[in-house]
């Protein structure tokens, strides 16, 4: 009779490496068909959904303590682009037959962290086997209060266009992790290859910015599929244009010692992705408490130009507009 | 530069097929990084993850109309079962690259029948090609009063088990659908063979008991691993046990005539899983209640046993208990 041996290997999985990360009670241990969520009276819930897929999104020989916090870590960057603070993720994951119990560990210890430090708990899930590649999928939900959510509809001419951190450095670290030679060819000392390679394999989600960007932002969007494209998008969404300085992109000391040996890399850099950094425009009359408020949070931004009445985001380069063939990431 | 010609093939698709899903004003018509979403003063949150995989949860050449209603009503009969009323959705797709825009357009048809035909709208998503099986994971959201979510550690010895619709069927269906001969070894007419496949193909979530559930159940869950091993999850979480009298499961015609042409399928019937009903514990004095409320709502609901003061479900069968030997469907 099904009494405690009808607890399959699933449950039993979930059990030991999931349910840790379950801390919210509204989780309910993941011992129910659902979770709650109970957002704060006056605010709206936020939410996003974004995943990965091995061969993809990663490579199937990174790290599995990445794999998982580079999903998490890829909503967390939407939610801290609309100013929201996070609550909580649903997670599906598929595992290939082969995947030992050694590699779940690590993943769900990679996660812990970060559902810790980013107090974004894990709300429930959903665990099958693939013949196909590992995948995560995962939806993440934060607050704003009731209508304050940063949109990407909202920008006006005349503002400032605002970066967070710095642009390029992981679609530069992927080309470098698919041929590591490059490094030689960028003159590249070891240290700042490291660094290119780190940023790739994980993201740094800008959530300590979210209360600035809701404080002070008119429109902002999180940069995954490249600076200008994004950053089209957003202006696509305003009815308006933007002027872009390429000179004032914020560049790790890596990316610009690969640029200045190969100026080419300029498009990688504004168009390659991954970068889940915050594109914002702000008033100028905000932009002094942004940049307090920035620097009491302790994350770097820049002043890259200004949204203009026109069309499409330019981006000028001695004087000219430069011209770059893909201006953003496609999944297809 | 980019202007209008940096809409990816992606951003095309999304347009296209998946933006008329959207009919809620917090999804922004797809065209922000989150949606937002406002549960009425008072509410909870009800967030549940599901999904489907090529090979897995459906086989290939199931009709692609099919596809994302199935692993949405999965989804749904969740938050059925919790006693919520859905408000929404986000959905993740992994596209292998040989998916036709015709099979987007049939899977984004069927699933849009479903999402206005349940009030669920789509919030948001995220799609991706793949290497791999063609694959969809859900994250579906409803509401019930704050506090009231039907859980299901709450049952209470004494009461009466419940469960919605009929038993087995869908579990039937894909043995016909991998060897159609056994049509004719169940002596199935065949309409009777075509009930039993579409059962298995699309499933029948019972969110119109949804009501009476959140009224007067006092635990419940989504049967959708097996009766068997769902209801003694729902006894082990309740810290009780159930005794069921087999013969009162409730069976189709169908498979009433497959149960006849061979025995051993009860084992079947009641392990193996898709089953999409509601199991559910109620008080005694409750049942003319209920049974009121799911005859309003057009849902068959029958009494199959009772909560025990003992430990697992027990399936009782001439007087002696059942052995079965997989109580529960495993994803593993």
């Amino acid at each position: 009779m099904p009494t405690d041996d009808d607890s399959s290997a699933e449950d039993r999985l979930i059990a030991r490496y999931f349910r840790p990360l379950a801390m919210a009670p509204g989780a309910f241990g993941l011992e129910d068909d659902a979770a709650i969520l109970t957002p704060p009276p006056g605010c709206d819930l936020v939410l996003t959904t974004d995943g990965v897929i091995a061969g993809v999104h990663f490579l199937p020989n990174d790290p599995p303590e990445n794999i998982g916090r580079k999903a998490l870590r890829m909503n967390l960057s939407d939610l801290a682009a609309k100013g929201a603070t996070p609550v909580g993720f649903l997670m599906s994951i598929a595992l290939p037959a082969a995947t030992d119990e050694a590699w779940i560990a690590a993943f769900a210890a990679g996660l812990g962290e970060d559902a810790k430090h980013y107090a974004c708990p894990l709300l429930g899930g959903d665990t099958d086997h693939t013949p196909g590649p590992l995948s995560v999928s995962i939806a993440a939900f934060g607050t704003v209060p009731h209508g304050a959510m940063v949109r990407r509809a909202t920008a006006h001419a005349g503002e400032t266009v605002v970066v967070s951190g710095t642009i390029g450095d992981a679609a530069l670290g992927i080309l470098l992790r698919r041929d590591p030679s490059l490094a030689k060819r960028w003159r590249l000392p070891e240290h700042s290859a490291a660094h290119l390679n780190d940023r790739y394999l994980l993201p740094r989600p800008r959530n300590a910015l979210a209360a600035a960007v809701l404080a002070h932002a008119s429109a902002a969007m999180d940069v995954s599929d490249g600076l200008a494209g994004d950053l089209a998008k957003l202006c696509r969404a305003s009815g308006g244009g933007a002027e872009i300085d390429v000179s004032r992109v914020p560049l790790s000391d890596a990316a610009r010692m690969a640029l200045a040996a190969e100026p080419a890399l300029i498009e990688t850099i504004l168009t390659g992705g991954d970068d889940y950094e915050v594109v914002l425009t702000i008033a100028p009359n905000k932009l002094g408490a942004m940049r307090a408020a920035a620097d009491k949070a302790g994350v770097a931004v820049t002043e890259i130009g200004r949204v203009t009445a026109g069309q499409g985001a330019r981006f000028i380069r001695d004087g000219k507009a430069l011209s770059l063939a893909r201006p953003s990431y496609s999944h297809f």
